[in-house]
């Protein structure tokens, strides 16, 4: 069967301007990566606890010091105003009003300021760029907008190359402060700083109070680095197959990241997660949250605000569904023994 | 080639109201687990015994006290009305005829009654309702009319969603019980009850005086957790694919439980199981017998009692020859050694 | 690209009578087993050893005794007459000529003596029948006629059911004498007894004088076993997927009851053997020398005599040059290192 | 997607003439091997380091004592003049303008002389032959004409029979020399030498002056064997599929040959390779740099000696891209961490 993010892409595809949804769509290289990140999650199967009192399932939490109903958060993604002509405004209220988190991307289509008016809890998503000075007010400006942690994106040294990107984007309203941002068009001092290392937690922690969560780690020790070095997160990523094909899944990544960071520190999960059984299996190989982001796009493109709020309450209830008849009754109980690799058990 | 149970399904559809097709067909979410539960049992090979003398093969046991002719069971499957007129009363007339035993489903189109004064050996399948006293009284009922155990189903606590379902159910003659138990149109009180632990085990056995088999269950830890609660038998099962999607196979965690259960009771299984070397494959993985659930429906829609009768004789026929030509003479001798994984031996 | 068994079993097809065709190409229940035969051998990988002098590559070997141009021998199989008028005449005659050696079914077309007359080394196929003074003269009239040896057959207790053969056989000149030798229509002392065991190896051997190779092994306990009651070989087979379905593949049983027999008496293999290079592959994983079953038929069918003479000499030349190619002069040098599980190598 | 190499066949073949496209496109036998080298790449999949500076990439190395802009070499293959007018003459040309090597085959269109005089550093393949002093004075002409190493092809004693290669070759201008090297149509004094063993390697380097790579090894102790009798180099390959079907993909061979050779010498692979992420992952499992086979002839027959030059430059500009996405600087930070086997994680 079709899964519910397939159908809404069908839905997104028919609404979008062609060269909006190549854009959204688009993975590097051959798209190895991209293709495979939905089947890495399913190839998991779920061993189920029986007879357990599952009467009230809760699937809240506090991550990073913010109370939230749902561990499926919005991901950072660029660009919202292709899919709705309030782009990340209109996906900031569908968010809030799901309980959840935004992560605002820095190449938002809108001014941080008009996404912050009306969101609920969200962090912003950074990159380092060549330019420190732009970089350090960028945070500076999310910190006083009332962004709760800087997400800084670290598999992006250099932009990969996506074939199927190749038409001018349909920027439309906010084009302007958009155009500065996206890669290609941007002047100089917007490219990332492909000399960074891990000093630049400290220092973006510094200049913008924030605590900063690292974005595109796939490998334990890179982890376990990062921690070190003080990061207040890990989101394993490999930035939706956009940026080094035949990156690792994320499903495949995430079980020795979550094991060398321990309870350290948070570590947060996207790529290819589809449905609230792939959250099942992502909290149980370790992961305290997912992020979506190609699903949100789809959701504002065909029904706004609207769209992306009932994008996620429906992840939240499926994720509530299946942690009932997992016999896990918090997000606590969402652990390993649940999960068995496809075709094996180990009950 | 096409298995037996592939030409009778589509036979069956053929004569079936869509409806009723698509509820019987159906499994839960993106139907993963009803996708795979037959293949997972094909993906094993055997490694039959030679020089064995096979003149007499005896598929004959003894389970929980019942002498029966076959370990090919009719496990409990709902509203058997909307494929025969005569429901659950004709399906119970061909498993007698065929020396099998049948699990009468608590979701039955016939009153029991009608049903057990036709049937030969049988058990009562059951939910743990909200309403204590229902489930009492169903299960003192069940008793009175010469049930021999109690099976209780526990991989339920809520009903999970099933994409296909959509229409009005056929119920047709004895609608209005049989509707007072279907899940979506009943009331209240007729809801399972999501907070029941192991204790319920010894409680329905007590209320009942009748043994108590525990259906649903995918772990080892579980299948130990039911044992010491006092479970007369263990069956593995993922509730046909219809409750949590990507549940295990029940062909795949059967061995781990198994194994952990040993000999303190029976182990059964079902879910796929489309073949009479299936069945040998499941005995030899350490299941006592197995349930069929679908392929009874379209035997009965094809051919009503006589076509339930003919079903079990084709599994029990089909089981004694392979196990002549594995050199097994009885169901004690199908043992683990028989079996490998695909592509691999271990003889 | 279509291997060459494939192109001449497509040219047989077309002559053939189509109830002999289906005779011939059956296996039994879903054709698992008979489907998955070829490509258990294909699934090896092979790591050729280079800088050996290879001048000379000898393919030649002593098999019980008698010496071979070949490995690869003509298996038993049944009714060579609804292939080619001359039936086992004509298959003996390409068998001789291309210094291999016959196994002549007991179910052939011809006469026994008939076919000895134009016959190099050959080796008769019995099975062990309900009334043994049939089986006795059967071999004792075969060790007159000039057979080597005897090759038991034993995994075939009762006949399984092939859904493909349906109508009668085309069984035309000598059809009497075959008549009674086949399934399904003999009379009931023509049937195999079920109720043997080992000692029958010995009492053949005894009422022959011949040495007795085993064939339908697929477990190194009963390989054990055999030797143990003094066969003189064993033939890892599943009969050509035409008994027990889903019975390992002759490739992957093969590994385990060679090394169980070591040296003590040679193990051959049949089923799904395409190429020279699958004839590779077997006697690296431990065979002395491979059967082809149907693709003698094939040959037959399309050449009589001459395409089978040309057949064999074809799979000799493969695998001489295989050899040569894989570094290996004689048939001692095929060993286990030169092959690896596809996509692993263990060089 | 389709990668750049299957989209430059096809534009190859449009252009070439069928008899040439199917000389250069053939396998052996059955074309496994060649059908499923790149697969085997392809199977492996990456965990990029984050947070390194990598503002500065370098591709380039030292080989055999020559210094090099790029691993990526042009590996040896016959006949470029059925490609192009100017044959290796426009393959020097295009190479030496990449920076890269060339290994010059010793079944060239064109003279060893008019390739020299236009190419960069360049290598001369050789086989041995039966005429001892023939292969004797061609090394000689190659090392006073400027080769600057020997590759000496071990894998093919014999050649295999190609199915698709049926027709006449295309030989065109400067065919007489070539017609006198390539297989089917030489003399018998062209013949490789079945016999040679790996004392031959010495006895080559004492003849030429020069350092000798043996190319065709898939076993790690056939690489020891040839270090130890003075090889300069070992480059793992199966010959594009040409020799010995169903021998091990080079990708799954070439771990356990860089393991057992070590740092004694460089060990090279080709086969299969087609884009720069294949390269990384080589380089990864141990190769020190790789060949490109029918890539150049495709390019060659599309581009000419420029399409040669964009070809590699290509790949070289995807492996710097893939590198610094990679968290690797220089060809000495490709290790073996940075891949992992499809579906697994070991960071």
């Amino acid at each position: 069967m079709v899964d519910q993010v397939a159908r809404l892409e069908a839905a997104a595809r028919e609404r979008l301007d062609p060269a909006a949804y190549a854009y959204y769509a688009a993975g590097s290289d051959e798209e190895i990566s991209v293709g495979e990140a939905a089947a890495a999650w399913r190839s998991w199967r779920l061993l189920p606890r029986v007879l357990r009192d599952v009467s009230h399932v809760d699937t809240s939490l506090s991550l990073a010091g913010t109370p939230l109903a749902t561990p499926v958060l919005a991901g950072p993604s660029a660009l919202h105003g292709m899919a709705d002509p309030q782009g990340e405004v209109a996906t900031a209220r569908g968010v809030a009003g799901a309980g959840s988190l935004l992560v605002l991307s820095s190449r938002s289509s809108r001014p941080i300021e008009q996404v912050a008016e009306v969101a609920g809890p969200w962090w912003y998503q950074v990159y380092c760029l060549r330019d420190r000075e732009v970089t350090g007010e960028q945070v500076r400006r999310a910190a006083r907008a009332g962004a709760r942690a800087l997400v800084l994106t670290v598999d992006a040294p250099y932009v990969a190359p996506k074939p199927r990107v190749r038409d001018p984007l349909p920027l439309g309203a906010h084009g302007d402060e958009a155009l500065a941002n996206i890669p290609g068009v941007r002047a100089q001092d917007r490219e990332q700083d492909p000399s960074i290392d891990a000093r630049v937690i400290g220092q973006l922690a510094e200049q913008s109070g924030l605590p900063v969560l690292v974005k595109g780690v796939l490998r334990a020790d890179d982890a376990v680095r990062c921690v070190q070095a003080g990061a207040a997160g890990v989101i394993v990523s490999n930035h939706g197959g956009r940026q080094l094909d035949r990156a690792v899944a994320s499903a495949h990544a995430l079980p020795a990241v979550a094991e060398a960071v321990g309870d350290r520190v948070p570590v947060l999960v996207d790529g290819g997660i589809r449905t609230g059984t792939d959250v099942l299996v992502a909290l149980a190989l370790g992961a305290r949250a997912v992020l979506l982001g190609r699903p949100v796009l789809w959701a504002l493109a065909v029904g706004g605000s609207g769209g992306v709020g009932a994008l996620l309450e429906s992840y939240r209830s499926q994720l509530s569904t299946a942690m009932a008849l997992a016999g896990a009754v918090n997000l606590a109980e969402v652990t390993a023994d649940l999960v068995a690799g496809a075709g094996r058990s180990r009950g």
